[in-house]
């Protein structure tokens, strides 16, 4: 691996991140609250490491597949260090651990938190931690390169293995324009997110924040209630409404500027999305109605939003789900384990990865039915190559893997099963609430140190898709460095 | 399909299950029970309607695999109707869906009971639902091709779609051969084990029944306390071992029988089947003293015969392993979606899967890192071919889906997320106990008819490895069906 031109690379990432930290500097300032100088200590120590590393004499600028995805990895474990010095250094979290497992929880939008009670929380703080949601959203380095106006083709990597989904389409030829693009839809959407939980009545500061939240599909709130807190109707469909946008591929929403609005219709993914959406919420509503529960607008206004933010992995709540039937809380479990579309802001393992999934089962039934036939795999009209579906199988089961031997690790702290598998379940895909002691109503505190580092892993190892963190450990990845 | 010959194959197997319920029958007279009169006429009404299947005029001898696929499902659910007769008719079990629900347990091999209290059963009851679990574990199909004269090659396809594990072996070219030298080795084995139980000081009776029980892979116990009833480290001891044994690939008897012990050391399978026995026999051993439950010698006692139990899929059980700290439960639930060697008569998914997978996860990350080399999958030397690898995968997929949604609906009971799960988990991997409320010391008995039908499904679909039920319920298959 070329490490020099990955530090250059990276120097750069940590600069914008301490340029950042002046956004809750600024608002911690306005409110006048002590953690304005912690904000100022750690931009300065961030930018200072930043312009240390910028320093690096880069040798060659051969830059491989396998580079693109330290830089990722690496990237991603650098944001979160730097990002947890404010909560360090303000002392609203003390432990390091925890601090960290709070910064890797806003950065990989899981929205899993240790705090007991964030109402007590300094405004600046609780302002970092949903604009950490917001930019690890649509991602660290594709703010990056979005930026940037250097960001040359071999940035297509880094996009790569940052980018949701299997093989991320390039909308325009040139990269940085492409992440300047998705970035642009990305910041008129949560514009227009701010704007309407502002007419619906909530305060300018809480729009901001659960705005973040919700475009990066994080689930960080300012109340212990989460939305539940606000009891408001207007705010509960709005946040519906933009949980589930911001779950769709945001190509959809390119090609719809471009006057292509079919594509919605035509995107196989898009349809299985939302067909999962409506099934689910018609049988949760049915459940919690026959269960005696709610009525069925209740049933039907909770089941949508809690639907909507288990599917696009935000992980806002209006209702303890913890307390629903089995059936509706199976039911949510399940959405953990898929996730939205690619291209989202969303995380756990895409709607697409299971088309392609019942397209490759299909296919082996009928090479048994009718051996001598052509069987190719299909997507939307375009057939997918045998290298990306190999990629899509080795992906779940490399999910599935991390997630048993996470969860094993996680029991040893000795709290009930579900709350052990859920907790983790919810931090690979990164929802944020699981069930039991991680339910809606619940948090991470009493997980030991050892868990909480498992999950941490877990968050950024579930918003990368597992790759970039596998290379990193790989020893052949490193016999090839150049130093 | 070919129907008519599909209907002939088939008269065979229900005359020979007919043949077989004369064992419980003698049984029933010995001990002079009622039930004697149940299986006569269970055994004449299964006579009578195989004779007549037995009248089809066959028009065409072409015998295709989905053929075979076929006769393999349609024989699991007939004989599963035919052998639900005798608890029907002595009236030990007054409810179709339960006596149904109990056979296929028993033929699947999973031991899941619905009986509260089996020691109030009558004798040939008993023995006849432990003598199904002798009789499936190493197949219905394999008997009748073992016993017939005239099996040709076209009964590969049979073999091959009820035999566990991807692409079996014929250890000798005539399939016929090859079904009687397996048949021997299960027979020895059983006798062997009956013998040993007998020294340790079980009676007659209880040596058979558990005997059929431990070489099938079954769970069936005539005592509610299971195994831990007779409270001896001997038979304890025999049991785990047996168990063990039992979950080995048998064509490595086969290559010991002629001279080739080193065949044991060198199958990958059969290390890393007891790389992971040990592994989790240690750490639960830790876990279980530790917490101060066991000294270190009865740690080890009770966690050996669980993890054999488990991993093996028989479903045996000295300790309430329901009772032990969640990581030990956790340990066992991953076993339960292991299970043992491939061409054992252990259900799950076999280990050999989980190396073909590890492998095919290897290949994908090497491909990433070198881009260029050529990336075969070998397996104890040999080379897997892609067709193979792609059945492996589509095979896990299909095991984790029908889970899923069998567990879905059997959620709708509104038994706990614990319970629920695990019981469509022990089902569908035919194992027979899981947690909660299906605990070694529970049953299934509580479970909605709905639940229970579902779980049948399980366990027939579990035990024949999905394709053959799958292939029964395509319309293709049928669309070329000649009559």
């Amino acid at each position: 691996m070329n490490i020099r031109l990955i530090i250059k690379n990276l120097s750069i990432v940590v600069c914008i991140e301490a340029l950042c930290m002046l956004f809750p500097f600024l608002i911690a300032l306005l409110y006048g609250q002590d953690d304005a100088r912690a904000f100022l200590f750690s931009a300065l120590i961030t930018l200072c490491v930043g312009l240390l590393m910028l320093r690096t004499r880069v040798k060659t600028n051969n830059f491989y597949t396998r580079d693109g995805f330290a830089v990722v990895a690496l990237g991603w474990v650098l944001v979160s260090v730097f990002g947890s010095l404010p909560f360090l250094i303000s002392g609203a979290i003390p432990s390091p651990v925890d601090a960290f497992f709070e910064t890797v929880s806003g950065f990989s939008t899981t929205g899993a938190t240790i705090l007991e009670n964030v109402e007590v929380m300094p405004y600046g703080i609780l302002f970092w931690r949903s604009f950490i949601h917001w930019m690890g959203g649509m991602g660290v380095l594709l703010l990056t390169v979005a930026i940037l106006p250097s960001a040359g083709a071999s940035f297509y990597h880094v996009m790569k293995a940052e980018s949701p989904g299997p093989g991320p389409e390039k909308l325009v030829p040139k990269i940085g324009q492409t992440a300047k693009i998705l970035y642009s839809i990305y910041i008129v959407l949560t514009a227009l997110l701010v704007i309407l939980l502002l007419t619906a009545g909530m305060p300018l500061y809480d729009a901001l924040v659960h705005a973040f939240g919700t475009a990066g599909t994080g689930g960080f709130s300012i109340k212990n209630l989460s939305i539940g807190a606000y009891g408001s109707v207007f705010i509960d469909i709005i946040i519906t409404v933009f949980m589930f946008l911001f779950g769709i591929n945001f190509t959809l929403y390119y090609h719809m500027l471009k006057g292509n609005i079919k594509s919605f219709y035509k995107d196989e993914e898009f349809r299985f999305y939302i067909g999962l959406i409506l099934a689910s919420i018609i049988a949760i509503t049915l459940d919690l109605v026959l269960n005696g529960l709610y009525s069925v607008g209740e049933g039907l206004r909770y089941s949508a939003f809690q639907v909507n933010s288990i599917i696009s992995t935000t992980g806002y709540a209006t209702a303890d789900f913890n307390l629903w039937p089995v059936f509706s809380k199976f039911v949510l479990v399940m959405l953990m384990f898929i996730g939205p579309c690619a291209g989202s802001t969303g995380g756990s393992m895409k709607c697409i990865r299971y088309l392609l999934l019942f397209k490759i089962i299909k296919r082996e039934l009928s090479k048994i039915m009718h051996p001598r036939a052509v069987h190719t795999v299909k997507l939307t009209g375009k057939t997918i190559d045998e290298t990306t579906l190999w990629e899509t199988m080795a992906y779940f089961f490399i999910y599935i893997f991390i997630f048993v031997t996470s969860s094993l690790i996680v029991t040893l702290d000795g709290k009930d099963l579900v709350s052990s598998v859920t907790a983790t379940a919810a931090a690979i895909g990164n929802i944020g609430p699981g069930l039991g002691l991680v339910g809606p109503m619940g948090n991470f505190s009493d997980f030991s140190s050892l868990s909480k580092i498992v999950l941490s892993f877990c968050m950024i190892a579930g918003r990368l898709e597992f790759l970039p963190i596998l290379i990193l450990f790989s020893p052949s990845a490193w016999k090839k460095a150049s130093i």
